[in-house]
C-alpha cells in the first residue's frame, strides 16, 4: 500500500510526448491513457467484463456529484467503496463534482465556503465544500481524488477568471489540509490531484500552473479547457500548463476530447485523458474508427457487411458488421448502444496504446501527424 | 448437411419428462431447452458474447414479422442470412409472424389467402400467406421454420376456434407444399415445424394434434396456449397434445412461460420453450433466481451486497450485487437492463440444464415438485 508512483519511461525527442507507468494499489496504468467515464458507477451501456476484455480499460472515472446523490454515501460505504459496489477492481478516479454542480444542479450559489446547490433529481439542497468533497471522495473510495474547483465557462472576462482562479487556489489549500488530516478509507492509498484553472489567459494559466506545481502532489490536472474554446486555443494553454508542471508526475487533461485532440495533446506532454465523447457520441450513432468517422445511421451502411473496424484488436469491433449495427440503431435495440459504446471506447484505448508504442519506437510525431489526418476523415 | 435429428436419450419413469439431443447443421441442442427470444435479430439488451458465455444459450429465436419489416429481406439476403447478419453461429428458430400480425400490426384482414396487414412502424401494407412466409423464413435463414398459423385469443367461442383451427390446417398443407418445393437457402438444412391449435377445447386439440402428428415433421409445436388461460388449463392441454405427438420428435411449447410453468410442462413431455418473460420482466426489475423471485426496485435491496444469485453458474449473477443492480435500475443506467436480462436468461438456461440432469439421474419429479415451491417464493 503506497502513494501513487509515476515512472517516466520514454520522452519523445521531437515532440513533448511521454510514455510511463502509473502504479496504484489497484494496479498499474500504462500512459498515455484514456479513462472511460463511469458517471454513476457504470460506464454507460458497457459492462465491467466488456471494459476489461473488449475495451481493455485500465482505469475508469466515477463522478462525485452523481454518486453522492445516488446511490448515496451510506450505500457506498456499506458496500466497502465503489470498487466493491460496482465490481471494478482496477483503479478509479473521481472528479470532484465541481463541474457537475455548475452544469447540472437546478440552482447553485457559490460562496467562499463552497457551493450550495439543489439536486437535479429531487430538488433537495446540499452544500459542497473543499472539506466535505474530500471526505465524499474518500468514502466513494477513489484511488485518485480530484480537488474541488470552480470551472469558469468559455469565454470568461479576465476579472472573473482571475477571481475564480484565486478561489480555486484557496479551496485547494483547504482540500490538502482536509485530505492530509484524514486517513485512507478502505486499506488502500488514495491520492489527491490539484487542478490548474485560469481560463484562456496566459498569465493566469502560468500563475495557476506554478501554484499547482508547488503543491508537489502525486499527479496534476489541467481543468477549464475543452469547454467551447477553439482547438488551437486548447492546445496553446495545454502546452503552457504542461511546460510548467513537474516532469516526473503524471499530467491529466480533463474532459478531452476527440481522437485527434488526444493525439495533439499527447504531443504536448499530457499523460491522462477522460471524455464522455466515445460513449455519448456512440449512443448517437457516431463511430470513431481507425479509418475515420462513421455516422452509422447513414443509408450507405445499410448493406455493408464489413466489420465495424478491423483495424483495431477488439472482438466487438471485428465481429459485428456496419449493416447489423445500423439495423440495431434504427430498431432502437439496446444492443446497438452497447456495441457502439464498446467499439468507441476500444478505439480510444487502442489509440493511446498505439501512441505509446510509437513514443517508445521514436516515431511518434510523424505517426501522429498522419493519424490526425486519417482519423478526422468522414467515411 | 442433414435434416434435424432428435435423439431421445432418457424418458423419466414417473413423469413424462424427457432428455434428448437435437442435432442441426449449426450444432447440437441438449433438451429440455429454453430459447431466448431475439425479436429483431437481437436478444434485447444482451450481446451475442453474453448469450454464449454468460447465458450459455444453445439456440435463439428470431421473429419473422419484425425481421421482414426491419431490416428487411434484401438486407438479410445480402448478409447471407441472419446468422451472418447478427454474428450468431448456433441454431436459430424463427416464428412465423402470425402471432405478431395479430398482436402488433395497426390493422389486419384475414382471408383464406392469408393476412393483409399494416406495419406498426410506418403503416405500409403487406400480405403474409403460407407460401411467402415459408420463403421469408428461408431467406432469414432459420434452422427451424414455423408454420404460418392463426392463434385465437383466450377465451374463444367454440365455433371460432374450430374454424380457425381448420384454416390453420389448410394453411399448413400450403406451408408444406411451398417448403418442400423450395431449396435450402444458404447451404444448411432448414426444417419446418407444424403448430397445433384448437384453443381450450379437448376435441379440437385432439383433432389438431393428430393432424399435426400425421405430417411426420422433424419436430412439432403446441401453439395457442399461454395466452391468458389459467395455468392448470395450460397444463391440461399441453399434456393432451404431448400424448398425441410422436415420441421421437422434439416438442416445442410456444411462448411458455414462468420458471415453474416450464418445470411443469417438462414433466408433461415438452422439450423446447421460448418466452420474452426473462428479458421483458428483467427490464422491469423482476429477477428470477434459484431462491425465488426478486423485485430489485424494493428498498430492502438498497444495501444488500450479496450476489444477484450465487446458486447458478453465471459470472454476471455471481459478480454483481443486489445493491448495485438496484442502483443501476433507479439511476436508469442501461447496464441495469443488461445485467437483469443476462441474469434471468442464465437462470432459465440453468433451470432446464438442472431439469435435464435430474431426468438423467431419475429423480426429476421430486426435484421438480420441490423447485416449483422454491422458485415461486417472493424474496
Amino acid at each position: 500500500m503506497a502513494v501513487l508512483q509515476f515512472e517516466l519511461e520514454v520522452t519523445d525527442q521531437v515532440s513533448k510526448a511521454r510514455a510511463g507507468t502509473i502504479t496504484t494499489d489497484h494496479g498499474q496504468i500504462q500512459t498515455p491513457i484514456f479513462m472511460p467515464v463511469g458517471t454513476a458507477g457504470s460506464v454507460k451501456a458497457v459492462s465491467q467484463q466488456q471494459l476489461k476484455e473488449d475495451v481493455q480499460a485500465q482505469i475508469i472515472l466515477g463522478n462525485t456529484y452523481h454518486l453522492y446523490l445516488r446511490p448515496g454515501l451510506d450505500v457506498l460505504e456499506q458496500a466497502g467503496g465503489l470498487h466493491r459496489f460496482n465490481a471494478w477492481d482496477r483503479p478509479i478516479l473521481t472528479d470532484s463534482g465541481g463541474y457537475q454542480v455548475f452544469s447540472l444542479a437546478s440552482s447553485r450559489k457559490i460562496t467562499e465556503e463552497g457551493v450550495l446547490f439543489q439536486s437535479h433529481i429531487d430538488g433537495s439542497r446540499h452544500l459542497f465544500t473543499p472539506e466535505n468533497v474530500m471526505d465524499i471522495q474518500r468514502t466513494i473510495g477513489a484511488d485518485i481524488i480530484m480537488a474541488f474547483d470552480e470551472c469558469p465557462p468559455y469565454p470568461s472576462e479576465y476579472a472573473y477568471a482571475k477571481k475564480s482562479m484565486e478561489l480555486t487556489h484557496r479551496w485547494l489549500d483547504r482540500c490538502f489540509t482536509q485530505f492530509n488530516n484524514t486517513p485512507d478509507k478502505y486499506g488502500y492509498t488514495q491520492n489527491l490531484f490539484p487542478i490548474i484553472q485560469g481560463s484562456t489567459f496566459a498569465d493566469l494559466r502560468k500563475a495557476s500552473s506554478e501554484y499547482i506545481a508547488s503543491k508537489n502532489a502525486a499527479g496534476n490536472a489541467i481543468g477549464g479547457l475543452s469547454v467551447g474554446e477553439p482547438d488551437n486555443m486548447m492546445y496553446e494553454y495545454t502546452e503552457l500548463c504542461c511546460d510548467l508542471l513537474p516532469v516526473h508526475k503524471p499530467r491529466y487533461l480533463m474532459g478531452v476530447g476527440t481522437p485527434w485532440n488526444i493525439l495533439e495533446c499527447i504531443a504536448l506532454g499530457v499523460d491522462m485523458f477522460d471524455c464522455v465523447m466515445p460513449t455519448r457520441n456512440g449512443r448517437n450513432a457516431m463511430l470513431f474508427t481507425s479509418k475515420g468517422v462513421i455516422n452509422i445511421d447513414n443509408k450507405k451502411w445499410e448493406k455493408d457487411n464489413s466489420p465495424l473496424d478491423d483495424g483495431i484488436d477488439c472482438t466487438v469491433s471485428n465481429l459485428y458488421s456496419k449493416a447489423y449495427l445500423r439495423h440495431l440503431m434504427k430498431a432502437k435495440e439496446i444492443l446497438g448502444l452497447t456495441i457502439a459504446s464498446v467499439h468507441n471506447l476500444a478505439f480510444y484505448l487502442w489509440l493511446v496504446k498505439e501512441a505509446r508504442k510509437h513514443i517508445q519506437a521514436g516515431d511518434f510525431l510523424s505517426w501522429k501527424n498522419e493519424q490526425v489526418q486519417i482519423l478526422q476523415q468522414r467515411l
